[in-house]
């Protein structure tokens, strides 16, 4: 199970200044955290509240759906190429890093297990499209195209492109080759899967972008590559059960959203870092930064006062970012909240040699590169301590789909407990709205004539 | 040649309560400006200083013997490994990234134009390591092990590992598959290569890690996978005959400076983003952010008033992180100066075809994925402006050696006359030396049993 360890915030390890009194928060906030943790619950089956992401754990028919059609194509396709953006490829990124085997693409065909190598194209940048399209052979490739609304732009043009090519080369079998996950009734890609003939898959309603590594969007392309989706869902349901419970002494993410908002509003410790100490966890913080910002980065105005909400994420990688970003956040401004993610138990362990021992160097001689890991994340801690920084560690057991999914659901759990502390709507992100008509308006979408000429006018300076 | 455009941070394009009186600005500080700019190059051939780095650019002799010896292995290898953590390998990651064909380690050694695959390992994570020795096979491997200082421990910790497989695989042979870059005279790992006869490179004095790209550190490596370096060294020069001017109004490092050190200093806007709009550019935000954190963290009190130092800085990816942080970016705090890297031409156009013409996305058919990307980068600088947020355009004309010099060495220059402008120290990095020693402790080095003893006493409490 995945545990939490909060002390490094405590006033007794960082003085009063910069730490809590955790006790006394407790005491003073157990009430309004039993609240929303219940209300969350309550309210998480109503249409309309973007809570559906907490029955997850629990859909047993996805699962199903998912497992009948990986095993249907299995041994079919040498590539799976997801089509997507955001949401929609973050958490896929993340848990496939996480779980397959490294450097997995560079394995052969064997080394994988007969399970085929997996591309994300998460961006509209010609040249990177053109040279991916360059060293897969389409015919051979799966391609999963993703998205919510179904009129993403960035996907639907990826979309188009690889459906036009696939088309010239494999004629009507192409359909064959495509797979769509999207709304279950409405957009303009559920209308062209319809027309077309594609396997489909939902993402089911009052599931945001953000929150949907859970369904389809990720399961899918996970057992697609051979991944077992019954431990991440099992994993995501042993934790609820503990979630559920509203008493903070025993919720570790209402701990953890109480910290940071504390944090934040006393004390303007306004980045929050999450930092695993795992090369296999290295895209957990994009996945997490995305959830963090889009979810708390609110203007909210009550009773003519703005709120301050909106802590900014940022990712590092334990031990390398101790070379990079450690000496600002030491000695800068006392401004960010550290939380590592440690492994229990890697995979494997790497002994290094007893060689030079006469030299410098001799001492590292018999250890392993598992415990100079550990001694650097314990370093790190011990000097963050030492210039009162405040530090949190969540600890997962080992990397595999249980406890991965956890640390996921951990995180979603107190970005929802954290935007009911800030008194915000979590789940919406009007902002992006305005950007992505001004898109529709320089590409020439009919209806967004306005939004051009608005851009036109800002920009014209440039 | 690099471009700035700064209009985006002006009080008449976002009000006054976020934006500068530029013209006014400039005026304030050009006598400042021009002391700091012409002092730096008053001071770079000096002993001690740590501005070695400027000349990077002049240095044909390094040049000279990385070419050489580059020719002189041409075929022989199948892999380049490089070990090393922080400045050792972020800018070579950043380059070769930018500069090889995308999927350059998927591709076949006929597509590669017969040069190696590259590898980079800049962690100690047991699993990757031994993940990565899984698939390369050694004895075709050149591995370049780079640690200024001759005994940073994870890159001392690869290097024992690696050189005792190598020699179990190829015996006395295996010294011609080793190559260290590393101080001219002092450290262990010179030592030892003098002793083991490798072939050595140099890392010059007063040039510190994060400054260090543009010497062997990342010649090397370029040249050894087919990299024109000659045509980074001139971009390096072409650009410093501009960064030498002392006139602010011609000195693009000197304004981006000033008005980052200004938002900073005056309007508390203390998160530095760096967004390219393109994957090739994608790794350029770590080596970014290594060289503005580490360079600009420092805890400084003079005349016992401390010194408020050390933007936070945060790397994101047009048009992908549009869909994950630019919600907390228009909305949330107004705490961020986001700078832009936008690329004048790509390599390569990629056509979206002309299909599905009466459907909501039939407006994207007959455009190009080079129109789409310009477009959402338009629309997100507008969004942003909506929101009087400062934003900058760094433009570079081209992905090519010659203009991502360009790119990082402004970004150097840049730092160093922010660094000015704080009074800070900016080539040194204090509390990293901490960190080491209670590493050094935790893994039995002679002479550290006092910093062991004193983590544990600090971390007791976990």
């Amino acid at each position: 199970m995945l545990e939490l360890d909060i002390r490094g915030v405590s006033q007794d390890i960082i003085g009063s200044e910069n730490g809590l009194n955790i006790q006394a928060e407790f005491e003073n906030y157990k009430t309004q955290i039993a609240d929303i943790v219940s209300d969350l619950y309550k309210r998480k089956d109503t249409p309309g509240e973007g809570l559906q992401w907490m029955n997850l754990g629990y859909s047993q028919e996805t699962s199903w759906y998912v497992k009948e059609y990986a095993a249907l194509v299995e041994n079919r396709f040498d590539n799976i190429l997801v089509l997507g953006i955001g949401g929609s490829t973050l958490g896929g990124i993340a848990i496939t890093h996480a779980l397959l085997k490294p450097y997995w693409n560079l394995l052969s065909k064997e080394q994988r297990g007969g399970y085929p190598r997996i591309f994300f194209l998460d961006n509209v940048d010609p040249d990177d499209i053109n040279g991916l399209l360059d060293i897969i052979d389409l015919k051979k490739t799966l391609v999963n195209v993703i998205t919510k609304s179904g009129d993403t732009t960035e996907t639907m043009a990826q979309y188009m492109i690889i459906k036009d090519r696939l088309e010239k080369e494999l004629d009507d079998d192409y359909r064959k080759n495509i797979i769509v996950t999207t709304d279950k009734k409405t957009g303009i890609l559920r209308q062209i899967s319809e027309q077309e003939g594609y396997k489909t898959f939902v993402v089911p309603d009052d599931v945001g972008g953000r929150f949907s590594v859970f369904t389809a969007v990720g399961l899918l392309p996970f057992a697609l590559v051979g991944i077992n989706i019954d431990e991440i869902t099992a994993g995501i349901r042993d934790l609820d059960a503990q979630l559920k419970n509203t008493n903070i002494y025993e919720n570790i993410a209402a701990q953890n959203a109480l910290i940071h908002y504390l944090l934040d509003t006393k004390y303007g410790k306004d980045i929050t870092v999450l930092m695993p100490y795992s090369e296999k966890l290295k895209f957990i913080p994009d996945w997490f930064t995305q959830l963090w910002a889009e979810s708390l980065g609110k203007n909210k105005t009550i009773e003519e006062k703005p709120i301050k909400a909106g802590p900014t994420p940022i990712g590092a990688i334990g031990a390398r970012d101790q070379h990079t970003l450690m000496q600002l956040f030491n000695e800068g401004p006392n401004n960010k909240v550290i939380n590592f993610v440690r492994i229990g138990e890697f995979d494997t362990t790497l002994d290094i040699p007893q060689i030079f021992q006469y030299t410098g160097i001799g001492y590292l001689g018999g250890k392993t590169v598992n415990n100079l890991i550990n001694a650097e994340a314990d370093s790190t801690q011990a000097t963050l301590i030492d210039y009162s920084r405040p530090t949190i560690t969540i600890k997962i057991p080992k990397v595999d789909g249980y406890h991965i999914a956890q640390l996921l659901y951990m995180l979603e759990m107190q970005t929802a407990i954290t935007g009911a502390l800030y008194n915000i709507n979590t789940f919406d992100q009007p902002s992006v709205e305005q950007t992505r008509n001004y898109t529709y308006g320089l590409m020439g979408r009919i209806g967004y004539e306005g939004s051009a000429k608005a851009l036109h006018d800002k920009l014209e300076y440039v």
